[in-house]
């Protein structure tokens, strides 16, 4: 008879890992040659889950108890002192699959179900995730095999049905810092009278997400009902995507590109598409911006994108637009969740200093969105959309989503504040939108939504000697201290 | 001034990976972003490590501490209750490489270098370790690069100098259960008067390694001291080679490779190589076994890593000598720790019941290497090899090698035991070497070194109806049970 353990919920977090902890020396280790890091199968009369083998000492975990993460407790669905068996796990046959892509074979959509399975099932660890991951990254997958991705990543989530013929969209694959057009985008939409029920998702790798700037004035934490409430009425919402279980594999995958700060072109398209999918959109406008430090540098690279958006779009049901905009530097001035919202509302709100490229940005894109709609004539949706911002109606709408999604709130910049300052004549020629980013990071963008970047000096300026280039904002002194030591990599000059 | 926490070891072995243990909801990870799995930066007056982020509940650990794994306890070096601080850690420079890697880059020997020495300090999560490995599989390394990852595993390890002008060694790239030819081709170049001072690996995915099975006859956890004498007074020892901490990177690597089931070619071939020139060798008989089911395929992969074998030998001087050898079938009838050193002393003892496919692989290999060393001339290793073994000194000679190492071992087969029977007349036309592998496994090895399966029928045999296929040793009645419905998979029969 194989030995009962009792378990134990040992309330430790370990995100989607499951973990478990057994005292060092135990005789089921012994026996079965269990250590740190070892696999193991726990077995209860209703369900088996997969962990991972954490040894401890100091009595943290009792003889004949087995201590779980809280995840792991959570999937396993017992009561403390419940009791288990333990086994060695039968190999995944998913991971079979994995070795397959990495050996430059072709997975096709039940080979993806069952690994996508196996991750929502928490069977694997970060070493099985990563691996999937990697083995889709650099063009390694196939428009079919994105296809074949991006129809299991809809079909194992929850999806959203609006009950509408037209659901309009907009999305950009990012990498530009300050690109808060949605903000500005979903209001004219809305205005206009189409609906447009916007999930955005939260920085990823970047110093905010629309949801991340959004929520410096609103709350973005809305439920189906909320948001469906909210389009009846206004047309529109403005709301964060992640709480919806939209596509839910997603997310775990990107919990493993983030630390690799890793980018894979087709589980971009896949995670793009299937969270658009799942949340009812059917028609799409993605923007790619372009540009030498932009996620996309080429348009060869953003040519081969867009073929795969436009045609597993088709696939799936989304008539997708592809557009193509200028990434060589941030969009706006500023940098940061809070430093980003203000510049939405300066536009919103037609003030003079608002910047202009935002303001082109979003009219352009929200023509485009229009015109896809097929509600406005090819050819005139930017003057539609023109005359919508600048009628003050876009702002009026903007003000009523906050509103109604529970705003407006009042913040006020960081605290701290440091201005890097020029140390020659010159022209700006380039800005390194990652390296900015990273500074506005550095300063406590997101997680501290007031920190941040505003930038003085744009591409094409004259700057001189003295003059301020930009500012940082940070909630830390010290953390600023460190940052004041970085500008000289950040702004390229000529004399 | 960032806070002050107070360190405490609350035992938890996670093996490689620092983890951090902090109370959900305290101060600092509210104001610092800080969740679970967020990497963060630990700073004492001495030292900085990166950790891996655990939220814990319940008091594990108190607000103002911060836990530690075992390994992150021990690299931090302090003692309990010292204070920390803690940062946003600087993005690792060397995942940089890790992406230009995956994106078709090559790198130089300093970029591995810089990623070796993150690993070794501890600096990778599993995420980055796995992305690494996965970025180094399928013949994405080149010639050059495999050199200049061989050079950097040795440069960061510790090296063993025998103060000897000639150090013999044999290798085998393994896949093959029962390839036990180690134990025999030692004492036989021993005796003959060559220094051939052995270390061994533990099995990694098989069920049994050359270090696990030498285990049940003698002591193999030898310390350099201890190998030195051996040598000087039989030359040669047969110990297990992980205690020494050559080539330590690749021990990392392989607890990754490990869950995956991967093999990565080139990191195969500086794994291999750098561990040998880390133990001091001179000369080395490299065995590739080629086989449907073996790690080698076909001679056009083998071709190519014999190639990679020599010339990256001969650059960091060894001189290599790459022999192919059969790899359709086990070798031997023996697998798992004790039946396989069961078969080698039947060998050893020239007992005809002895495996005639362990012996004569073992005396090729031999002679091979005594040619290889210019001691042999060419032709005529094989002869003098035979002449040694047949003599019975071979035997003598391993008998006081396992002496002075603290054997021999009195050891019984395992108490359970299972025949597999044919079903079917018939001629066994192919032996799948993973498969059968795997049985063993189950069955226990090499954890309990008395588990494995013990095959009745080899290739070309006449089986009939109702006789033994193979038998399976297990210690443990229930797994026994379980394995007894597996036996179909694993011969295929013809009638």
């Amino acid at each position: 008879m194989p030995s009962l353990l009792k378990i134990r919920k040992v309330g430790i977090d370990t995100y989607h890992e499951n973990i478990a902890y057994m005292p060092i020396g135990c005789e089921i280790c012994k026996s079965q040659g269990f250590g740190a890091l070892s696999k193991i199968e726990i077995h209860s009369a209703k369900k088996s889950i997969l962990a991972t083998l954490n040894m401890t000492e100091n009595g943290l975990v009792q003889m004949g108890e087995i201590g779980l993460s809280n995840i792991a407790f959570e999937r396993l669905g017992l009561a403390d002192g419940n009791e288990v068996t333990l086994s060695h796990p039968d190999p995944l046959l998913s991971t079979l699959f994995i070795r397959q892509k990495l050996d430059g074979f072709s997975l096709n959509k039940e080979k993806f179900l069952t690994i996508v399975k196996d991750i929502l099932s928490y069977r694997y660890s970060n070493i099985e995730l990563t691996a999937f991951v990697v083995a889709c990254t650099h063009q390694r997958l196939s428009e079919r095999e994105i296809g074949d991705l991006t129809e299991v990543m809809i079909e194992t989530g929850e999806r959203v049905d609006w009950g509408l013929p037209l659901v309009l969209d907009k999305h950009s694959v990012g990498g530009l810092p300050g690109n808060r057009t949605t903000m500005i985008v979903v209001p004219i939409i809305a205005e206009f009278g189409l609906p447009i029920p916007k999930t955005s998702s939260r920085a990823i790798t970047s110093p905010s997400g629309t949801a991340d700037t959004m929520e410096t004035l609103a709350n973005v934490r809305l439920s189906v009902a909320e948001m469906k409430q909210l389009v009846t009425e206004e047309n529109a919402c403005i709301a964060w995507g992640g709480a919806l279980a939209l596509a839910p594999v997603d997310d775990i995958i990107i919990s493993v590109e983030r630390p690799l700060n890793l980018d894979s072109e087709g589980q971009m398209v896949a995670s793009i598409l299937s969270k658009k999918r799942a949340a009812g959109s059917t028609h799409l406008v993605l923007d790619i911006p372009i540009g030498p430090t932009a996620k996309v540098r080429s348009v060869k690279d953003a040519n081969r994108m867009k073929k795969y958006f436009e045609n597993v779009g088709k696939r799936i049901g989304i008539k997708v637009r592809v557009v193509y905009t200028d990434g060589s530097q941030p969009v706006g001035r500023g940098i940061g969740p809070y430093l980003e919202a203000q510049e939405v509302l300066k536009v919103l709100k037609e003030d003079p200093l608002g910047p202009a490229d935002l303001r082109d940005k979003s009219i352009f894109l929200a023509g485009e969105l229009l015109e896809l709609s097929g509600k406005v004539r090819k050819g005139k949706g930017k003057e539609v959309a023109a005359q919508i911002l600048h009628s003050g109606k876009a702002y009026e709408k903007f003000m009523r989503i906050v509103e109604k999604q529970g705003g407006m709130k009042e913040l006020a910049p960081a605290r701290y504040t440091y201005e890097v300052i020029n140390l020659i004549d010159g022209e700006v020629r380039s800005i390194h939108n990652q390296k900015i980013a990273q500074v506005a990071k550095l300063a406590g963008a997101p997680h501290d939504p007031r920190a941040g970047v505003y930038l003085y000096a744009k591409l094409g300026d004259r700057v001189q000697q003295g003059g301020a280039l930009f500012r940082i904002y940070a909630e830390n002194e010290e953390e600023l201290q460190l940052l004041s030591n970085m500008f000289r990599l950040i702004l390229t000059l000529c004399r």
